[in-house]
């Protein structure tokens, strides 16, 4: 099955503990397009500047990345940049130049209409209602990450979240949206109010997956050095919902696989700057990773 | 197998979002011992004063637990107050009235000498290493949070860590200790001044087990209602430890198996205040819960 990915397209100056990127290639729909191209086709919305170089997405069109709902306008690619601290959970945002991205007005091709899985990366809610009132009937729309929009568009996220299915989000996000530091009495106020699946992000202490009260835990995959950290959330949702796509299945055991998935896709990002590493990386060394993660939960 | 704890013995104040418990039993040794007494019989040295209500300890004592080497002195026992935040991973002390801990200075009883299993719980290292010289040939040192004299008493630490079989601390003494944020780093810079495996502690993110270069990693319990942390520690240790002495086994396998164990009784601890839930535990409740952590990382 094919997943519609909506999100930023972007290019990002890095600076971490082990080096420094300028303009590299960004954005979460890219990211995550890395990581869920290794398992499903995926089809792109999003907007970039007459500054892009169409050779930086070669790797994801020879990868079964659709580019028809990408428009180029005049004017520059949104721009972000970021500084890591030595604890890389830490990070300073330098600037954001939105740049083309302020006027993205999300406007999907008539063969994108039809798709399956649904991806709503981190973007202005009102944008995420434009794409799913352009959906026929998607089998499983999925949404990331909202911190910004918890205090600046509840309404709009409100509505959006009632039209959820999997929602992955963070340990802090789950408590500023529901407005309790307990991690059941969120889950539960969450799935009252529209996802019936709720995967929350860990970092460096992994994922938990929330589905019809019952839990899985899945590790980080612990790495001798994190180049980069930018990214991971992306691509741990492309890695899980790609996997899903590929199966077409929802039910907790393939849930609790995809899981497995989006750690080890995210856990190949963060080796090195960018989408350098995903680049790279092929089907096969993603499933020797995946059962090294089995026998790390074994007992 | 038996186990031998020497660590403190104290009357705990604690205020928690949910309640205040005034003089309530607490001290490393007598929440290890409550949840190590599940599993195996538990000896223990420490000291109190004479204000020590032996009545206190009565659930341990029908539960195989030795108190030979425990010495009654003129004085006050040890004291701590300690007030927890609404997110209960920040707590604040507000007293430690040492007392009669002040002057402790273990001695082991004839019969405790040759125990196989010895528990050093978070004491000064000059007192570990008068206890290590008076113990026979233990078939496992365990050694548990070591925060305060990282860096208040290094070198006695380093001499106790180069005989300490199974380390147990958590991430930011790892860090302090080893001087690397790096997790694999800091893991083989220990492994390599002593303990062969190493046991991190991460709180309501799980455990981590760093065995001979494999790792395994569990999950906390999702629990509705964390009442009371104190002592989460000191009985994830004493499930840890008192399954790895009921099972006399110290293969990966059963190492994995006891991370699970420890989870498990930490898990109760915070269930109630002070010992109450764990006064009322049996192993077939233990063993209940085990399995739900079977089932929540399975896939």
């Amino acid at each position: 099955m094919s997943i519609l990915v909506v999100g930023s397209i972007a290019y990002d100056s890095v600076e971490t503990p082990f080096g420094k990127r300028e303009d590299a290639l960004g954005g979460s729909t890219l990211y995550f397009s890395s990581a869920a191209s290794l398992f499903a086709p995926v089809h792109v919305v999003g907007v970039v500047g007459d500054d892009f170089r169409e050779e930086d997405i070669t790797f994801l069109k020879e990868r079964r990345v659709n580019f028809d709902g990408m428009s180029k306008v005049p004017g520059k690619t949104f721009r972000w940049g970021g500084r890591y601290h030595q604890n890389m959970n830490i990070r300073d945002t330098l600037f954001t130049h939105l740049n083309v991205f302020e006027d993205f007005d999300p406007v999907l091709p008539e063969h994108y209409r039809k798709l399956d899985y649904l991806f709503l990366a981190n973007i202005h809610p009102a944008l995420q209602l434009k794409v799913l009132d352009q959906m026929e009937k998607p089998r499983a729309v999925l949404l990331d990450t909202m911190n910004f929009w918890i205090s600046g568009a509840r309404e709009a996220l409100d509505e959006v979240i009632r039209k959820t299915d999997i929602l992955i989000i963070n340990d802090e996000e789950l408590a500023e949206y529901t407005g309790t530091d307990n991690l059941l009495d969120g889950l539960k106020y969450l799935r009252d109010r529209g996802p019936s699946t709720i995967v929350i992000k860990r970092g460096m202490y992994g994922a938990l997956l929330y589905n019809n009260d019952s839990f899985f835990f899945a590790p980080a995959y612990p790495l001798p050095r994190v180049y980069d950290p930018t990214g991971a959330g992306d691509t741990f949702a492309g890695g899980f919902i790609g996997y899903l796509a590929e199966q077409n299945t929802l039910d907790d055991a393939t849930l609790r696989k995809a899981v497995i998935y989006g750690s080890t896709t995210a856990s190949f990002t963060v080796e090195d700057f960018s989408m350098d590493r995903l680049k790279k990386v092929g089907r096969r060394e993603v499933d020797e990773r995946w059962h090294h993660f089995k026998d790390m939960m074994r007992f």
